[in-house]
Order: C-alpha cells, then sequence, then structure tokens
C-alpha cells in the first residue's frame, strides 16, 4: 500500500448517455446500458485510476447509508489494489448525475450536498488516517466536504501528513483550499476550478490570471501547481517556471468525467515510480492520463499504455 | 376503497430545483431543500391526487429492490387513505429525475427503464388484482410498463374490470394504448403524449390532428378523450361533441410536474361523486385540477377548494 486516498463526501456517480440532451424536454432512457452507476468522490476516483496503473491504494472517508454500502460494494469490486475503510454513518451518501451527449458533445453534471457527519465520526475517521499514514508515501487529499465541515480538516490531515515526510496532494475548490493552506501547504496543488474558477479568493479571467495565482501558489511552497484552464489546457508552475501544457487533439466536453482524478493519479504515480523525473514531468504525465481518460465516454480510467501514447500528443509552451 | 390504481412501473421521483439550469454545465447543489424525493409512477401519483381529494384508493403494482422498499416506506405515510398492495421483485425499482428550474421556467426529464418482471410476478399481482377489483368502483390504468410487458397486459386488466362493471381509465402512452384498445375500450382515455405527440399509430401536428385522434377514439367507445395540446391547452370529445379547453393564466411548465395524475385523479373524483356531472364537465373538472397543481413548484397534489377556484379560471370552446 503507498497512498491513501481520501474522501470525505463520496457519492455514487450515476451517470446517463442521452443523446441530443436538452433543457425543457422530456427524454426516455430505453436502455440499461446507457445508464451507468459507479463508485465516485475524488478520492475513490484517485484509487480506481492508481489501481488501473498496478498501484495499490487504500481508499478512507465517510460512508452514509444505503448508497453508502451499495458504494462500497462496487468499490470493492473494481480491484484487489484498492483497500478500504471507510467510516459508516447513518445519513445517506449522496448521489450525482452526469448527463453526458454523445451528438451534441456536452457534458452536464448535477452534484449534491453531502450529509451531515456527526464530530464522533469524524474523530473515528482521523485515529484511522493516522495508522494508515504510517504504511503509505503518498496522501490524496480531494473533493467536496460533507455538511458540518471546512477547509480546516484538509489542512490538518495534511499537516500530519507533511510532519511524517510523506508527499501530499491537494484537489479542492477554492473555499477548502484557502484555509486549508493556511495550516498547511501540500506538494502538489490542482485546484479544482469546474464551478467557479476561483484561486486563492479570488476569480481568474485572463490568462494571465491563472498564472499569476499558480504562481503565488508556488510562493507560498507549493512544488507543483496545476490550474486547469478552458476545457484542455493547463496552467502549470513549478519553482523553476510556467507552462502551459496542451495538445493538438479534439477534446469532447462529455468525455471529461474524472479526467481530473486520472490527473492526479497519473502525478501520483509518475511521483512515486520515477524519482528522476521533475515536477515538470509529473505534471505532464497527469496531462497525459487526463488525455488519455478522455478517449472514453464513461469514467473507465486510462492504462499505463494509453497515457504513455498520449504523452506524444501533449503540447509544452513556457509561459514565465 | 372506491378506487383501485395500477401503478407497474413505478418510480422513485428526484427532483431537484436548479436555477439557470444549461446542459454542459456543472451545477452544485447547496441546499438539501432543493432535492426533493417522492414516491412516482402515474397511478401512484393518482392515489396521492386521490386521497387529497378525501377518496381512497389501493396503489397496487410492481415493486423491485432497495429503491421499492423505500418508496413503499414514503407512500404509506402520504395519507391513511391509500392502502397498498405491491408484489416486490429483487431488481431495483427505477428512479425519475427532474430538474426544475424556476428562474428559466424549464421542466427537463429524465425517465428510466424498468426492471425486468417475470410472469410469475404478473401472475401474482393478476390474481390481487381481481381480488380488489370486487371492492372499487373505478380502476386506473396508468403509466409505464416494465421490461417484458406490453400494451396487452392494460387490456386484459380493462376487459376484467369493465366485465365487472367498473369505470376504467386509461393515460398511457401509444406503444401500450394502441393494443390495449384491441382487447378493451377503457370509459375515459387520456393518451400521453408528453414524449412523442402520437395517438393510434398517427403523429399528431395540426390541431385538427388532435380533434381527429379524439373523435376517432369516441368511435371506438371511449365516454371521454382528453388529448393535451401544446402546454395548457386540451382537446375534449365526449359522444356530444369536441372541445378546446384553455385558460388565460400563464402555465409555466416548470410546474407540470404531477399535472396530468392530478388531472385523472379529479376526473375519478367528479366521475365517482357527482352523478350529475356530463363528461365534460368530468374534464373541465380534470382541467382545473391540473391547473391547480401548476401553481405549485413540488409534486404537490391540490386540494377541491383550490380545483374550485381553478375552475373560474378555465375557458370553453366548442370546436365540433
Amino acid at each position: 500500500m503507498k497512498v491513501v486516498t481520501v474522501t470525505l463526501n463520496p457519492a455514487l456517480d450515476r451517470q446517463f448517455i442521452i443523446e441530443e440532451f436538452s433543457t425543457n424536454a422530456y427524454h426516455r432512457i430505453k436502455d440499461h446500458k446507457h445508464m451507468v452507476m459507479s463508485p465516485g468522490g475524488k478520492g475513490i476516483n484517485v484509487s480506481m485510476a492508481l489501481a488501473r496503473l498496478g498501484v495499490s491504494s487504500i481508499a478512507i472517508g465517510i460512508l452514509g447509508g444505503y448508497t453508502g454500502r451499495v458504494l462500497l460494494t462496487e468499490l470493492n469490486k473494481v480491484s484487489p489494489l484498492i483497500s478500504t475503510s471507510f467510516v459508516h454513518i447513518e445519513e445517506e451518501t449522496r448521489e450525482n448525475i452526469v448527463i453526458v451527449d454523445p451528438v451534441n458533445h456536452t457534458m452536464t453534471s448535477i452534484d449534491s450536498p453531502g450529509p451531515r457527519v456527526e464530530r464522533k465520526a469524524i474523530e473515528l475517521l482521523m485515529k484511522r488516517y493516522e495508522i494508515y499514514l504510517s504504511r503509505v508515501e503518498a496522501v490524496v487529499l480531494s473533493g467536496s466536504l460533507p455538511q458540518g465541515l471546512t477547509g480546516e480538516i484538509y489542512g490538518k490531515m495534511a499537516k500530519m501528513a507533511r510532519e511524517r515526510g510523506k508527499t501530499v496532494f491537494f484537489d479542492m475548490i477554492d473555499e477548502y483550499l484557502t484555509p486549508a493552506l493556511e495550516i498547511c501547504v501540500p506538494d502538489v496543488v490542482k485546484p479544482d476550478v469546474r464551478g467557479s474558477v476561483t484561486v486563492l479568493g479570488e476569480r481568474l479571467e485572463k490568462l494571465e490570471d491563472y498564472v499569476d495565482a499558480a504562481v503565488r501558489l508556488v510562493k507560498k511552497g507549493c512544488k507543483l501547481v496545476v490550474i486547469s484552464y478552458e476545457v484542455k489546457n493547463d496552467v502549470v508552475a513549478t519553482q523553476d517556471g510556467v507552462w502551459l501544457i496542451s495538445t493538438p487533439e479534439e477534446v469532447e466536453p462529455e468525455t471529461i468525467l474524472g479526467a481530473g482524478d486520472a490527473y492526479v493519479a497519473a502525478m501520483v504515480y509518475k511521483r512515486l515510480t520515477d524519482r528522476s523525473a521533475n515536477m515538470l514531468d509529473v505534471a505532464k504525465f497527469g496531462y497525459a492520463a487526463a488525455l488519455a481518460k478522455t478517449r472514453k465516454l464513461t469514467k473507465e480510467m486510462p492504462t499505463y499504455d494509453e497515457i504513455n501514447e498520449a504523452l506524444g500528443l501533449c503540447t509544452l509552451e513556457r509561459l514565465r
């Protein structure tokens, strides 16, 4: 076991494939194949992507109610490389909805709030987290938080990990990121800007805003910062400079489900398995994984060969 | 108990209230109040609407898996006027999704296919149906069918009811309606034209097509035919003529969830409680109930007073 992934607000992902999906319309799905249910939540997705790369991980977090049990059953079927240790609560784990339209090339997501989590469950989880920390090399802290938790928990968990010499990866919205950074700066950060393009309290608009935000995060002590810029471009900053990674390939928006998590998993993989790789190589490998993921409509994570192939399709431009 | 409602393919309705819902976007629901779960499927909705009008009914049909158990628990909470007798199967009952946008005034629906139902479950249901038939005055046969069933089952059930002198109401898509009518013609029919405006195998376009289809159904022996024409108009045909019912009121599309079922329930109510009412009065009362329903965003069914008030807002125009 090399990695612990933390998913405090998992979701049962329900993906619907609907041709010509439009608002104010009545859609009738006829084929069960067009409805895919899968374990979700960013940390869990990262564990699934790591398993595809042959990396064992332990997925921990909080699951609730029947939906939580269904999620766990499904997750345990995915790969023997994923161990699980979730704290169970009564209130139901959420279900997130993704509508993929392969004709109009759209992806429409509806994310729900999670259950209320009581302090007792968090305390239990923190004890387990501490135990697992001693057994891993890296920690992935990502995704949304259930009601009653604030970004501070990510800061505390990062601090515990860094004090033990573990590599820490962050992937979360700014609402959690900013307070977490007050407590501890991780090694790698990929702000989640899908809902609102805000980093460190500032709304990013022009490419220059992205570069400035990435540089600010590096100055805070992050070794690698990746900020998604429009669909298929990423601003990457390390202590050596800032780059734009892109691809001439077409990327259809309906294929990006899970791409961000494939990205994080591939960065973890590269960091753990290739000590000669610099941080820019780590980011490139992540980008290639996300690109490889977008070759599939469903949330199927890419293999090593698929990522390696996609690496050849990435372009790099130095920005600063 | 006055009515039996049959729901062969129930659904747990999951309604999401999302302002400015659009495709190819990422929506994050923050408030649990914007997610409403309720028992659904047309027959069940009719039972809930009848209960609001003080009419007791027995809801029968097929429920499956955990979702079916949740649905039944919720349904049993609604009103003591609703009795239930569902055959339970293993495969999961479906969940239908409705996204209501109170800003752009849209309603976007995603209906899923149901479970596979084996013959044994159907046989068991038919036995129960026969027993309950003797205790009621009217039967509502409405909604979609699970996999493995065709419209003939509605025809057979209608025949059993008519042979026992019961009033039969149909509300279903043409795929089921046409074969059902080959076996038995009901008293009242309201073809479900939400997905595809097809009646008796023909696509309806102009108002005249609607009138012709309604007249054809009356000629087959239906006492009352109601076909929804655009959002707020209905073509109504009886053995005495054809009318257009409408209203000068605004009707927002995002409020129509369950309106068709309120319509059917109110027609059942009028038919059973007011023997002096003619079929046009029955249709008007149904229309008023649907209109009253649209004053609410959620699937809350209208009361008698609300329907009566809406009656004053209905206009009637003779077409033929």
